[in-house]
């Protein structure tokens, strides 16, 4: 005999939970779609040199690789570089602007811990080919009804634009100190003031120069605030320009789809990791579950497609790390049933079972969901087992009932029990669920 | 630049096949809850020893197995051996009779060929610690009733019985050479007598014997016919008669939910591959493709959560290979559409995009799926879009409409248009989708 287990950092859920975890799938798929967000999926498994081709991430040098024959592969690590590598495979069976949602699993094999999982659900969205503020906007307001949809009212979208830290690094002939300068600034909120001051200053920043990087960064709130105090930040040059004029647009158009600064917020500090991103990025956050960190974040990126394909296409996306959001939520959630059936038919003796079949089809085909117990055991074990499932209804059915052509429903959690007709089975069931 | 492709074998659709296979995969997962089934997914990696701890599946050949760091895995390969796998692990915490439905991938690297794919979703339920033939017929009527709403008019499903030729052989003292007959006579439909009788005369069974065989193995038809036929084989022993009691209760519990011999039929040809089954199995085969072979094939099987646990667990499940049936079948399905959108926003001029904002947000909250076309290109352009995604509607939204709080919807196809108010936009909508 050999011991079932799984290789660690792999998480499964037993019904219960899988029916909830499913139901926030369908709800965020839901929104995705109303919002005209067309679906995809793509391979678990890509070629190594086509999935890996633009070095330095840390989520990259995390997949599992390995050798098939002759062909090198890789299991897919996020949903971005493959929607790139799919945009630029396809582009001449697409219409742009593409927009696509994805829900798949993604792989990581990072150290195993505590809420960190190395198979997991991302649930993206992505605009390809479009220039315009209005795809940020249409990627933040679906964001924002996920969250909605989700009954998630802690939540706050923080916005940032990668422009504003770029522009000033610009203006002071620091561009070259790009990739380091984000990557000390991303671990303010963790690490605070002093560290970072240390590790900006190790790579040649000045004393003055850090005082005004984290006196920038540090600009949060409504739009109009934000672009006062920006406004005040002596940089000329047309990258800070268009910052500011994308911070202005964004929040008009927010503002015109009915959100307001309960659901969003600017936030310079926002840097979203060392990635593609190239202008307006976001992170959004649980006030009640901080520790989770970003449970929905994405940006513009300027350059993915570009690794495949010849043509310049500029994305914007978002991305749901569903997996953790669920761990952390899904008490939030109401579901005690380990089964989506309603009804359980009791079949009490053998001459009953065709019968009890002919009652499951009718009830069947009134849409509710309901099954006969496969097995003649005592009724007290078949209402045992219908009380660990926790299934609403039962219907006992013994010679009585097959005689007189009924149907005994009981309620599992009141006791309350009433006969009914077959005809009138399926209008009884709906009044007692 | 690296060329985008993937690797041979691994199939992926543009959005227009996408929301046909989508469309079919919620059709299978509503019955399977219909039914009760309650869904779980599993890791696509396990443990290598654990996943092909069962020696001898050909399936189980062609997983793709690697290693990283000290790990040794492989990719799931079926849906069965988890399954057993995921029972035996929780046992304690799941509910027997335990039923499930599992809609995943799994991987196999085998020879790339037409029709043949190395990722592909399997959609399965099974049906764990029941003896009953009520689990059985479960089983047979929910896919049945998967093979209805899919609209498979054409579909027939062949049950056959494991124990009939066990029996056989076991009456002749043959039962060593179980597995050899089983892959032999497996291959009768494709490959003949002439092809089968030589294979069976070269394991060392003789011409009399052989010719039982193929005579038992023809025997198909209704029931009562199948029994009668097995009635005139002269076999004394328990298996034999339990074979026939099992035949005549499921067609029994068939028949009392409503099937009919349009829906099945017995044929004992049917043998199921080599693996783990024990006793009934069935295949369901499109008369108008055959060339597609099994689109949906199952059994009982009595040993298999028996390699990762103590208890005995019979199990009896059914497996639809999705990936390759939904290439078939996909010119059935009625889908033009690239785009889960009714309707699609149009901007005509950078003053009107709040207002087209407001306009998706009223639509949208009539729970009618609409977006902006993120952009201001020429109407031109974005009615080419439109044009190519076949949205069925489009809303015009230019400095008059924005005016007057109108909106102005083309029907794409007909090409009538009309104007309404904003507030009896979403129900004009309705009106002419």
């Amino acid at each position: 005999m050999i011991t079932p287990k799984r290789p660690s950092g792999f998480n499964e859920f037993l019904p219960k939970d899988q029916m909830a975890f499913n139901a926030m799938m369908s709800v965020i798929k839901l929104v995705y779609e109303q919002h005209g967000y067309a679906p995809i999926e793509t391979p678990a498994l890509e070629l190594a040199e086509v999935l890996l081709a633009k070095e330095g991430g840390e989520s990259a040098k995390q997949s599992y690789r390995f050798t098939k024959g002759d062909t090198d592969l890789a299991m897919r690590f996020d949903l971005t570089v493959p929607l790139a590598r799919y945009v630029a495979e396809h582009y001449h069976e697409l219409s742009f602007p593409f927009r696509r949602y994805q829900m798949q699993e993604v792989w990581r094999g990072e150290k195993a811990q505590a809420g960190r999982y190395r198979q997991f659900y991302q649930c993206d969205i992505d605009i390809i080919g479009s220039n315009s503020l209005l795809a940020e906007a249409d990627i933040l307001l679906t964001s924002n009804d996920v969250i909605k949809e989700l009954g998630l009212k802690d939540a706050i979208i923080k916005i940032s634009h990668r422009g504003v830290l770029n522009a000033w690094l610009e203006s002071k002939k620091l561009k070259h100190l790009n990739t380091e300068v984000l990557r000390s600034v991303d671990k303010l909120e963790k690490q605070g003031d002093k560290k970072v001051t240390e590790e900006l200053l190790k790579i040649g920043i000045n004393k003055n120069d850090i005082q005004q990087i984290l006196e920038l960064v540090k600009i949060s709130g409504k739009a109009d605030e934000v672009i006062k105090k920006l406004s005040l930040v002596k940089i000329d040059n047309e990258e800070f320009k268009k910052a500011l004029n994308d911070i202005k647009e964004l929040d008009t158009y927010l503002k015109a789809a009915g959100l307001n600064n309960k659901n969003y917020i600017f936030d310079l500090k926002i840097i979203r990791g060392l990635d593609y991103y190239t202008g307006i990025v976001f992170e959004t956050v649980l006030t009640k579950n901080p520790e989770l960190g970003s449970i929905c974040g994405g940006g513009r990126y300027d350059n993915l497609v570009g690794f495949y394909h010849k043509e310049k296409l500029s994305g914007i996306g978002a991305s749901i790390g569903l997996s953790r959001l669920f761990n952390a939520i899904k008490d939030r959630i109401n579901n005690d049933q380990s089964t989506p059936a309603q009804v359980l038919i009791m079949p009490l003796d053998k001459s009953v079972v065709p019968y009890c079949l002919e009652v499951a089809k009718k009830i069947n085909q009134a849409k509710l969901n309901v099954f006969v117990y496969p097995g003649l055991d005592k009724m007290s074990k078949q209402l045992n087992y219908a009380n660990k499932i926790k299934i609403p209804l039962v219907a006992l059915i013994g010679e009585n009932e097959l005689k007189k052509k009924i149907i005994t429903i009981k309620n599992m959690k009141t006791g309350k029990q009433s006969s009914t007709s077959l005809a009138k089975a399926a209008a009884t069931i709906r009044k007692m669920l």
